[in-house]
């Protein structure tokens, strides 16, 4: 495959990379070179170097890389705007190429941004152009996206990957879980329990730290129980998101997974999507406009 | 003052000492040498340092100390249980001074734990014998815990302290976040929305973010929000606890102030004591009850 261009997936903590033969990726790199460890003038020699031995191709990036605090800062379209991704040109063609950076999306009111997540979107209505409902994109800050006529009309970020980091990871309760999987009864207990009564699931977290003292928790329960309650509180919150609606889930399939079986319980049957599919897809979208606009 | 008894907080990250003249505290040391940072034989090098110049008079201690992972594990007493404390003796004089460590309090079901609070409770009784209601012990793991005859009877934790410190220190929100107080408006408007639509205040969180970056949100009023949702989150989940109760919050003044702003607007006036009374009251009441029982 003669390699045309290069996609890459530039976020706080990582930077993707794929060699790219048209629609299909020749070769994956990934490195922990996110945009969160580099100084402005970092970007160009990391690039340089993590694309070695490729040829001199245009690269298309989405991501924290063009954030304020990024290589080059890539504005925030606002809703409702076309799902065709927006990009700012690197200047000065660094390593003698051009660099496109897709922009982000904001909603003013509501307050709310996306970056990165408006590439996968651009990557689903690419791979379904008739694509009309909710497209949701669970992750670090969790999107919900109400998609119609080919554009993001609004949309809903929530901070429940975050959360579950930080409460599985460093707070008192990280002595309860264990490394597994979480448990399926329980996660789906606490979903039901915590969207019914959020406010419950609340004085359930210390009791998951209780438990394990007094009565030895099953540490898969103990995860279960944590993500199902953080979850349960995002489907509470995002009801007018899902009830009734088309719903697609773009992400990592695990999690992806877990909010399907959650959507499932409540009636609503979604689809999947790969989230490395829709990242390729919307930057080849991109990377196809720049062709045809320059 | 003559000195005939020493005081002592020893939590997961201090060590707080009082050079005690019966219930008066002469003089008052905090050290950086919490449980959380020492090997069981640890502890009696650091207790000998940390009351250099003190006369060899009996400790007594409450807090993690006494935790399994602590010095010597000073069992949980099961609710309901009477408020004066228990203590188990570190064997072996160390120092050539009794050591007397005060039992935390367990519930089997709900499971939940303290650890130090029964010690506040116990010093509540003493100073208010006739107490029967309600007692509020904000921090990082908030407990509201019923008392009536003399007992315990049950109580309820809540992570909300611990979920404030990770959010605002540690999540994306703490660029959000100023150095100053969080704006009472502010704080008072989030509790109102979090205890009337808990899940309403889950979708606010990352809206925080979202604001600063779109609007430069100012930071006192993001810190009133998290605060206030956080807080109104807590109150809703322990309306049992306080609707029509008499209620009196021990904590660290800025902290229960704001506790007791949240309860007031919804019609329940709180009285306050310092913690640092109620602990004191507390070990000494256990100092007491162990001279007359040996």
């Amino acid at each position: 495959m003669s390699i045309d261009w290069i996609a890459a997936d530039w976020g706080t903590t990582n930077l993707r990379l794929w060699a790219m033969s048209g629609r299909k990726p020749a070769e994956r790199r990934v490195q922990a070179r996110g945009m969160g460890g580099l100084r402005p003038d970092e970007f160009a020699p990391v690039l340089a170097e993590a694309t070695q031995g490729w040829p001199t191709v245009p690269v298309v990036a989405c991501g924290m890389v063009g954030s304020r605090q990024g290589w080059v800062e890539a504005p925030y379209v606002a809703v409702p705007c076309p799902a065709t991704p927006r990009m700012v040109t690197v200047p000065g063609q660094p390593g003698g190429r051009s660099v496109g950076i897709v922009c982000g999306v904001r909603q003013n009111s509501p307050a709310d941004v996306m970056r990165g997540e408006e590439t996968q979107i651009a990557g689903l209505l690419a791979l379904s152009p008739e694509f009309d409902g909710i497209a949701c994109l669970p992750g670090t800050h969790t999107k919900w996206v109400r998609i119609s006529a080919g554009e993001i009309c609004n949309f809903k970020s929530f901070m429940t990957g975050e959360l579950f980091g930080l409460l599985a990871g460093q707070s008192v309760l990280r002595h309860s879980m264990g490394g597994a999987d979480g448990d399926m009864e329980a996660f789906r207990a606490a979903v039901s329990d915590a969207m019914a009564r959020p406010e419950r699931g609340f004085g359930g977290l210390f009791q998951i730290r209780a438990e394990t003292l007094l009565a030895g928790l099953d540490p898969a329960i103990a995860k279960g129980r944590l993500s199902g309650t953080l979850i349960g509180w995002e489907l509470a919150a995002a009801r007018p998101w899902w009830l009734g609606c088309d719903v697609t889930i773009i992400g990592a399939p695990a999690l992806s997974a877990l909010y399907a079986g959650a959507l499932e319980a409540q009636g609503v049957p979604a689809a999947l999507m790969s989230d490395e599919d829709a990242t390729l897809a919307g930057l080849f979208a991109a990377h196809q406009k720049s062709l045809t606009t320059t």
